[in-house]
């Protein structure tokens, strides 16, 4: 919610009247959905085709906050209906879906376009999150010894981290920082630092990333937050500059969501499966800590709840 | 939780290795199941077969908490074989759900029964809510002139307003209660005061309430958790007494459905459909007191959230 609401508010007082958006496993989708409703505008969403499929649920949470809810490609758009033309079962994917919301929003002066991650801006909103944990470790006395957190585009990531960057760059703090990807879309380990496109049909302006090239197919996964070919600009730098370590987790997901049932069992609530790769990188460096007799404080970031991903988990974890 | 973590400690301390329990709406029987899980033990559920049907989601949470979860009737009881041999696809109740617990409960001593509502100690160990409500209403420097709560057994409405009630009792304090029902089961409306059952096979003690019957058929309805012939004798004695006024909805739950897509709207999260009946109350009281030009200041209560009741709600208003 935090760039939802920001991006909602600006959008809105510059006369927007439809905030037009990609989402992939929805929680971003909703969370503008939210917050267009807050200002009193409307939410016009371009969801990856195979997760709108597979998350009746969530659609209509989208709906009862006030959104129109397209499976992407669409029929809306050239470039949907190019991909439709060679494959009308085409499963869609982020880029994808920020191409046709780029075209979609040309349309009209009334639509502007809200990207819900991978840009500077998102960033910023984000770091709301890091600021606040940064408080919160005052008020503990304490200090963390490595930041994890999930990566797609990065903002989550880079929510939490980038505050205490500043400060670990500023040579106030030491602080790691691990993120955790998914091997469907490893781009902070596969991928190639260069210009690319954030998006499938290449309408949008050329930023410097980790990319696995803007047209790659990648296998889909039940996190499909984190199928995205690049990481942002400002992740990709600190990737680059050895700030940032990274691991992935199979595409089966089975370790992952392993990791998101012990969190339930403890917590007693259940994470997004974007979130739950987090959670395993946090579990396995805890786990390789406690081995080597060490004492190591670990933040990690989760963010959006399971409940609407819980047919994912029945599968991947084969619950009868 | 409140009363699941309770329960399942005193369980545990004294022995006993399975929580048998009854769940209505499937919100009782995830909290026991994380709470015994918690303590180590395993929780053996009951659920009311028309909803477990409906709710494939919760089930699988349940069972990911750690829990082992049966549809009520069920082959494990006489109590339950005698219904499905009447009828194979018996809907089951609450009432029944209870019987079938207390029955196989019986059977060895590792187990016990926990009950979700009703009871008095469960109205003791949900209290926290009521307690807490006061502590935050004193740093507000403000104060309750009405609490609503939903009513099936009472607990989630006892746990709000009792803590308040007796400061009333105690001429401390002047506020109003309010219970919202269905008129599925509106026991504190068309009840009769009376010992009554608090299940189905009469196999409970005895209990001073208002009832509409422990065998009497209710319609089903989405809020299955209210859908219960009684309320707890605490809460009856309330109403008998002249302190608790009572509403019932229409069992199409369009109105109450549509309190929910309000409150959703504006506080973001969606709420569980028992409690968008004291959501629905707290509306149209606040309208009422609006029209006549009044303030009032209202508090609500609401448990549980209604992410696993999508389809109910898509159901319900019509949203395609």
């Amino acid at each position: 919610m935090n760039t939802a609401l920001a991006q909602a508010y600006y959008a809105q007082k510059e006369g927007k009247t439809v905030l037009v958006t990609e989402t992939g496993a929805g929680q971003w989708g909703s969370a503008l959905s939210y917050a267009a409703g807050m200002v009193g505008v409307t939410a016009f969403v371009f969801w990856v085709r195979a997760v709108y499929n597979w998350k009746p649920d969530r659609k209509v949470l989208m709906q009862m906050y006030g959104a129109k809810v397209n499976a992407s490609p669409s029929p809306l758009t050239t470039s949907g209906r190019k991909l439709l033309e060679r494959n009308p079962s085409d499963p869609g994917s982020l880029g994808i879906a920020v191409s046709e919301g780029l075209e979609y929003t040309d349309g009209s002066s009334e639509r502007v376009y809200c990207l819900g991650s991978v840009l500077n801006h998102v960033m910023l909103h984000q770091s709301v999150i890091g600021l606040e944990a940064i408080r919160q470790f005052e008020l503990a006395d304490d200090s963390p010894d490595l930041i994890v957190g999930s990566v797609g585009g990065g903002s989550n990531f880079g929510g939490i981290a980038l505050p205490f960057v500043g400060e670990v760059l500023a040579g106030k703090r030491h602080c790691e920082f691990l993120a955790a990807q998914s091997e469907s879309s490893p781009n902070l380990i596969k991928g190639e630092y260069k210009y690319d496109f954030a998006d499938h049909a290449e309408q949008s302006p050329l930023l410097m990333t980790y990319t696995l090239g803007h047209q790659t197919m990648m296998p889909p996964i039940r996190a499909d937050g984190l199928r995205y070919h690049a990481a942002g600009p400002i992740i990709s730098a600190l990737r680059h500059s050895g700030h940032i370590r990274a691991v992935a987790y199979p595409i089966d997901e089975v370790a992952v969501f392993e990791a998101a049932e012990i969190f339930l069992q403890s917590e007693g609530w259940l994470i997004a499966p974007e979130s739950a790769h987090a959670v395993r990188a946090a579990i396995d460096e805890a786990k390789r800590s406690e081995a080597k007799g060490e004492e190591k404080c670990i933040l990690m970031n989760i963010s959006g709840h399971g409940f609407l991903d819980i047919d994912a988990y029945r599968t991947v974890l084969r619950i009868e």
